[in-house]
C-alpha cells in the first residue's frame, strides 16, 4: 500500500507523520515550530519532519502540508498568522525541490476539510461546508466533489461573512462579521457581561469569582448542571450561526455541515440551536436534508488531513 | 455553423428563438405563456415556440430551456411562481420525448448567469457571481467555470442571505434577507416614508405627489437631477447589496460580479456605492481584483442565455 506524508504547521508545534492510504497513521512526530527565529528555522524544522516520515521507505507518494494564512494554487503563502515573515513563501517548490516528491499545500481549514472529505464525517459527500470553531473561525468548502479555492486565494473565509450590516466591528476591518459573535472571546464576553450586571449562574461557581477565567469550556460545564445563562448562550450563539450558515444553505445547497474546533465540544446544546434556527431560517426544500455534524478525525487530524491532500488528489 | 433553440419562459411571455454558435439570434417569436390555465396549455404553447424555431433546420443541436422555480439535475421543476400546478414536472423529458434532442433546463437566474457567461460580461472568467435585482433579488454563480447547482436543486438563492441576524421578516419565512432591503419594493418604501415624514425631494415632483407611482426607475431619475434624498437611497442600497456581497467575496473569492435587472439600470450611483462598500468591507487581498459590472446581454437575453445552456456544455 502507498503512503503520503502529512504535516501540520502550528503556529507552536509542526506535526509530522506518515499516513497509509486508509488514513492510518504509521509513524509520527512532534517538532517546535520557533517561528519567532523567522522563516529559515520554520523550514529547516518541517524537513527535519519530513526526512524523520521518510527514512527508510519506499512507496511514499507525495507530501502534503497544512499552513496557516492564505495559500495560492501553486503552493505560496501569502501571509500567516505567528509566522511574521512568511509572505510570498513558495512552500510547495521548496520542498518539491528538496524531495522530489509531488507536494500539495493548503491553508489549515481547507486541510482539515480535505481531511474530514476523505476519511471523516464527510466522506461520501460531494458538497460540504466545514467549520472550525475556537478563537476564531474558519472555514473550507468540497463543492461538486473538490475542494473549493476560489479564483485566485484559499476562499470560503467564512469566519468574515457579516450577519449584521450594522453590527461591531472585526478585526478584518468589517463589521458584523460571523466571527465577531461566535470566536471564543466574545461568547465569553457574553458570560461576563451577564455576571457583571448581577446575573446569577453557575458559570461564576465553576471560576470560582474569577471572570477571566471563563471559557466556551466553562459555559459548557455549567450548562451540564443546568445552567440557565449558559443555556441562553448556547442558544445565542446557535442563533448567529444559524443564520449565517442558513445563508451557507441558501447559497450553495450543501448535503452535510461539518462543524470542528474547541467550541464544537459544547456538543449537544449547540447543535440543538444551530438545527433549530436553520430549521427556521432556511428554505425548507433546502433545509430538510442538511446534516449538521460534529467532525469526526481526532487529535492527529492535522496529519491526517494534510496527507489526504495528496490522497484525495490521486482519488479524483 | 451548428444553431441551439433557446427559450425564455416566463410569467407572460414565452420567448424562444434560434440562436447560432456565436450567440446571434437568427430568428425568434414571442408567444403567451396563459399560466392560469394550467400546465398543459402552457407546454403546448412551448411545443409551439420550438416548432416555430426548428421549421427547416436540419443542424440544431439541442433546447435550452429558462423557467421560473427550482429545478432538480434531471431538469424537473419542482415549483415555479406565476405557474401554479408546475410540481414536480419532468420538463426536459417531456421535450426530450418530443423533439429527440438534448435538452438543458435551468431555472431563469442560473440561465442568465450562464448567458452572461458564454456571451456577456462574464465572458473569460471562471468564478463568477451574477445576480438580477427587480422586484426580488436572484442570483447564480459560476464556479470553477461551471454554473454551480449545488447538491440537488439549483443553489444560489442568494436574495436569501440574511445580511442581519435580527432584521424585518421575508416572504421566506426567514428574518433579515437581503432581498428584504434591496427589493424594488423596499427600496420605493424609504423614499415614500421619508417623504411622509416631510423630507423635500425631487422624486415627489417626479410622480406628482402621487407616492404610489414611486419606483427605482424615479429614484433615478431623481438622483439625475441632483436630488440628495435620491443619492441617499442609492448609497442605502449600495451598503445593503455592498455587505452582502463583501460575505461572498469572502467566501467565494470570485473574479467578477455581474448585476442586471431593472435596477440595475440605476447606474453610477449604485455601482460606485457598491463598490465603496466592498472596499471597506471586503478582505482586501481578496476584493482588490473584483470587478463589479452590469450584465451586457440585453432585451434578448432571455433567448440568448437559453441557447447557451446547450452551447455552454458542449463547449465544455
Amino acid at each position: 500500500m502507498k503512503t503520503v506524508v502529512g504535516l501540520d504547521l502550528g503556529g507552536t508545534f509542526i506535526k509530522v507523520g506518515l499516513v497509509n492510504e486508509k488514513g492510518k497513521i504509521l509513524k509520527k512526530e512532534q517538532l517546535l515550530t520557533l517561528g519567532k527565529k523567522g522563516k529559515r528555522t520554520v523550514l529547516s524544522q518541517m524537513e527535519k519532519g519530513i526526512k524523520f516520515a521518510l527514512k527508510g521507505e519506499k512507496n511514499v507518494s507525495g507530501i502534503g502540508i497544512g499552513t496557516p494564512g492564505l495559500v495560492d494554487k501553486n503552493g505560496k503563502v501569502f501571509s500567516a498568522p505567528n509566522l511574521p515573515d512568511w509572505n510570498n513563501l513558495p512552500l510547495k517548490k521548496i520542498f518539491q525541490d528538496k524531495f522530489h516528491l509531488p507536494v500539495v499545500v493548503e491553508n489549515d481549514v481547507n486541510t482539515i476539510t480535505s481531511g474530514e472529505y476523505v476519511y471523516g464525517a464527510g466522506k461520501g459527500y460531494k458538497n460540504i461546508i466545514c467549520i472550525t470553531l475556537g478563537t476564531g473561525l474558519g472555514g473550507g468548502m468540497i463543492l461538486n466533489g473538490k475542494l473549493f479555492r476560489g479564483s485566485k486565494l484559499s476562499a470560503a473565509e467564512i469566519g468574515h461573512i457579516p450577519i449584521c450590516f450594522g453590527g461591531p466591528k472585526c478585526n478584518c476591518g468589517n463589521v458584523g462579521c460571523i466571527e465577531r459573535y461566535v470566536g471564543a472571546t466574545y461568547i465569553s464576553q457574553i458570560a461576563r457581561e451577564s455576571i457583571k450586571k448581577g446575573r446569577k449562574s453557575k458559570i461564576k461557581e465553576i471560576v470560582k469569582g474569577d471572570l477571566k477565567k471563563i471559557s466556551p469550556r466553562v459555559i459548557s460545564q455549567a450548562y451540564q448542571k443546568g445552567d440557565s445563562l449558559a443555556k441562553e448562550i448556547w442558544e445565542k450563539v446557535g442563533l448567529y450561526l444559524g443564520t449565517m450558515l442558513s445563508g451557507l444553505i441558501n447559497l450553495l445547497n450543501p448535503e452535510i455541515i461539518i462543524i470542528g474546533g474547541g467550541i464544537a465540544q459544547a456538543g449537544k446544546p449547540l447543535f440543538d440551536s444551530i438545527d433549530k434556527e436553520i430549521k427556521k431560517r432556511a428554505f425548507p426544500l433546502l433545509a430538510k436534508d442538511v446534516k449538521v455534524v460534529p467532525a469526526k478525525l481526532g487529535t492527529d487530524s492535522g496529519i491526517i488531513s494534510a496527507a489526504s491532500l495528496i490522497i484525495g488528489e490521486s482519488k479524483k
